[in-house]
């Protein structure tokens, strides 16, 4: 199957050539980051020659793990704290450790819808993919029940995300709880993905790092929180000696993220209230769009699936066509917009929608999506 | 065994406890870099949010094209160059393409000595390291016929590091261009590891790229040409094909390198005048430097192999000592002089100290050496 950056590459080739696309395919907020940290980039220049050290710059992790043991209440340190290129970098590496190489069948459980990357991963690693299907009609909904019954002496890991992309579901409390004392009783690393961890409109959003123990893993990343997608910085916390087996991995791929960017990054962490103040800004932009994203298919008698979080919703193609593939190449050639097709997250009758965009775009490209569905 | 980054880590932090640590256990280069990249650093600030595209910005990637066709006379372009996050992880993406997941006893040949992390990506990629050992009585020379002699149907790739580190041999031209041959006669890829290529003390270094076949990869890095370690980039030249799969696997581990680098290094590539004149001109500082330490270590009596290029000297541990891992370690307690056991390149009779250092710290370092020798 074609991967969903050659997608986005037709799409970009087609621009070049001068026609007017307007391209939803990736989920990359388009905010401004953060104000302050042109500065702080503009000073990390001459610090940025030398190696940092694998798993991140130290004072870094210790800002980010304070700036989390606020958030929810438990103690992390900076030996919890794993930095990577990208949220993307920080899975991997995971992954890379959590499956011995050599063995064969080693089971890696993902939810579906998921997000394209997970099962990538795991061919790339030689693990085994077990997909965990849950249903459209009623949003995805996670059965906690269903993965237990799914965890066998062969699981390496669970792969769980919320705010989840493309679905828009956040996993509500109670199930947070409920998987991460599952992790804890069938000593299984459960990923919790929550890169997403700024987007949540209605209040839900618990991370699984409120109920942490050490088989649980969260993933978080400067893309999104800070609309930093061309840094390359996410971070992870979890279990210490996960963490050190982490770094050992790391320093084989990449030695350690692009050091202007963890430099500038740690100034911000210094300044936790700064961040908070820009999340709760990026939330009520992004909650805007959502909202009128949402409208506007409603008016126009499009099937969607209702988003809670992240930025990405997950749309029904029309009846007159047999998969999303299809939809998006029509969709594409006739009206110049571009989306994700759904067969990339495991649903071929759905597409995914970037709503990080302008409200501008959002309209007008909702507007030709909608001339399929009357 | 331990990890050549956590020996670092410990000099670190005798240093962070206030003890005068010299350390020469990475080869990292301590001179500036091209001073233009401050002003293209601040400018690619504002461009440096969005995703670049996996396989690096076009622009960078056909200007490294221009740069190596101009140098080595064979016409390169984009859809050759592969840029990833250091040299290493064009390393890292290029075994993870080759070694197919699954699939038992896939054997990497590697010559000894070896850079550290040439087997440890084996062992995280599940393939068979298969070691083909020179001699210091002819100081490390290359035989190629044993090359030959030692790829089966098995072989998935050989890994030849040229100026060699730690072994500071440069590879004569005659064996590269049967190594180039060879790689097509067996079709098999060769990585040509060249990220030295600006350390050629005595006139003698030719890259694998004077004689491209389609099984010919060279890798380099702006850590090691442009003193830029913490930038983490480095690019790879190959065959299209082979370049379009490794841009599939990088774009599920980095997506790519980061972006200011990335934009910055596009317009120092603009320069390729400026370039040559700062790669001479780091040539003659670091020249300076291998001339020191060669005089040094002679007048004191100390066993080494001649330096042609690289930045690294291998020297032999003093008699008393029955490894190198018990004289780094006596070395480091004792006289505050940290370097790199051989062990971690398969000879633990040798230990290796970096050069691109000051030479005041050279000297020192060496006084300090020496006096296990007397």
């Amino acid at each position: 199957m074609k991967s969903l950056l050659s997608f986005f590459a037709r799409a970009k080739k087609m621009a070049a050539q001068g026609k007017k696309v307007l391209g939803f395919t990736l989920t990359s907020p388009e905010f401004e980051p953060p104000a302050q940290l042109k500065k702080y980039a503009a000073s990390a220049y001459k610090y940025s020659f030398p190696y940092l050290p694998a798993g991140g710059d130290f004072q870094l992790r210790q800002r980010i793990a304070d700036f989390y043991s606020r958030s929810w209440g438990k103690k992390f340190n900076q030996d919890n704290v794993f930095v990577g290129a990208g949220g993307k970098e920080v899975i991997f590496v995971l992954l890379s450790t959590l499956l011995e190489q050599g063995k064969q069948g080693q089971e890696v459980i993902i939810v579906s819808p998921y997000w394209a990357t997970y099962p990538k991963v795991v061919d790339i690693l030689g693990g085994k993919k077990v997909f965990i299907r849950t249903s459209d009609k009623n949003n995805f909904a996670l059965d906690v029940d269903k993965i237990e019954k799914a965890i066998t002496k062969k699981t390496k890991t669970v792969i769980i995300n919320t705010p989840g992309n493309p679905s828009g579901q956040i996993i509500p409390e109670d199930k947070i709880r409920k998987l991460a004392f599952l992790a804890k009783k069938k000593d299984v690393i459960i990923l919790f993905d929550e890169v997403y961890e700024a987007y949540d409109y209605e209040g839900l959003f618990v991370s699984a790092l409120k109920h942490f123990n050490k088989n649980v893993f969260c993933v978080f990343s400067a893309s999104k929180s800070f609309s930093l997608c061309g840094w390359r910085v996410g971070w992870g916390i979890g279990d210490k000696e996960l963490v050190k087996k982490m770094i050992n991995i790391q320093s084989e791929i990449t030695t350690s993220p692009n050091a202007i960017s963890q430099l500038a990054l740690k100034e911000l962490f210094s300044k936790p209230k700064q961040i908070q103040e820009y999340l709760v800004s990026i939330n009520k932009k992004a909650k805007m769009r959502r909202n009128l994203a949402v409208r506007l298919f409603k008016k126009n008698k499009v099937d969607f699936v209702y988003i809670q979080g992240g930025i990405a919703i997950f749309v029904k193609i029309p009846d007159s066509f047999k998969n999303a593939f299809s939809f998006a190449e029509k969709l594409l050639e006739e009206q110049k917009v571009s989306v994700a097709p759904g067969e990339f997250f495991g649903w071929k009758n759905y597409f995914r929608m970037n709503l990080a965009s302008s409200p501008k775009n959002i309209r007008e490209g909702i507007k030709r999506i909608a001339n399929y569905y009357k």
